[in-house]
């Protein structure tokens, strides 16, 4: 173990949620591969391999492919639900409470942009029942800042004259993170979710 | 030719300004096929195929499929870098002229959403001359919308701490059209761009 693997606390462990060992590490092989080359450029051979595995020991672990994308897919858009229902059910008002649910999102999409991109970019590759489940999170992430917003509104803090076109911009500004995010690049994550924090309020009209 | 078709003007034809005929066909197919399958999943003989036409008559338009992104690429980044100069050297205030640049960045994101896609996401595919001259192309589209921002600024019209920053979250706000836009969906393009038109008027501090 290297010095900087040691500083990283356990739950930001890629994956850490995945168990036995071998499955996270087919998994972490998955997302590098889907993003580098795409999902349909990509082979459960090619996967095995990068994770220094044979075909037939990630067929233990995933049937297909396919599984293995939705199981990346379901982690990341629970994770991303948990971020905007953390900050919408959190104190404050709701400026504090959007500028958190942003900070936290954008952070997420920065730190694991590679992990981001897969997750938002190859919805389409889905199966047809994985895709309603997945979009169904969707809607419920969207569903968290839309509750702050019209709290905002409601309580004469923001003023927004379209809260469903805001809500949509407000998610689409974060998530775009993860395509041009670059972790050699001048900002940190913290950086640009403070940045963004303060776009968005404005976005929003908030009262300063 | 169908009714629909005549409606539409020359300007319009997707890829009207690459000719001959077969030549802007393979273009259509390849931009199709990458949208859909990804660069690297997509072969010459896909294309083709797409097309109506043999692997050996691609060959005489295009040498291989880079080339083919390439042509893409350079296409679609010469038309947002124009769509941003062209507001940005246009008559009125900056806040007017801002404003003008996200209606028609947006409009062309919403409308060419498949091609954008390829267009935003498929860069590191590019080998690295092309990556080179398109990186130089983004480079002169930030340029054009950062000018605006900052004369903005100087003229007392907008109150932005960070200038840079900003321009990055302006572009990255309309590039994400691309991705969730739905022709399908409630919104026109020219709504959509009059949404955001006004959000980026309020992430700027823009005067009323």
């Amino acid at each position: 173990m290297t010095a900087a693997e040691e500083t990283v606390p356990d739950e930001d462990k890629p994956w850490g949620e995945v168990t036995p060992e071998a499955a996270r590490k087919l998994l972490v092989a998955a997302v590098e591969a889907f993003a580098e080359r795409g999902y349909h450029a990509t082979t459960t051979r090619d996967i095995a391999g990068r994770a220094g595995m044979s075909p037939a020991a990630l067929y233990i672990h995933y049937k297909t492919k396919e599984e293995l994308l939705h199981r990346i897919s379901r982690i990341g858009h629970d994770r991303a639900l948990e971020i905007l229902q953390e900050a919408a059910a959190g104190p404050g008002t709701a400026a504090e409470r959007l500028a958190d649910a942003v900070r936290s999102f954008v952070r997420w999409h920065a730190e694991r942009h590679t992990t981001a991109r897969v997750v938002q970019y190859e919805l389409d590759a889905l199966g047809p029942e994985h895709r309603t489940e997945i979009v169904d999170l969707r809607r419920r992430s969207d569903a968290a800042v839309r509750e702050i917003i019209e709290q905002g509104v409601a309580a004469g803090e923001f003023d927004v004259p379209d809260v469903p076109g805001t809500t949509v911009a407000v998610l689409s500004l974060c998530i775009d993170v993860s395509r041009w995010f670059n972790a050699q690049g001048r900002r940190t994550p913290d950086e640009v979710g403070a940045l963004y924090a303060d776009l968005v309020l404005r976005m929003v009209g908030a009262q300063k």
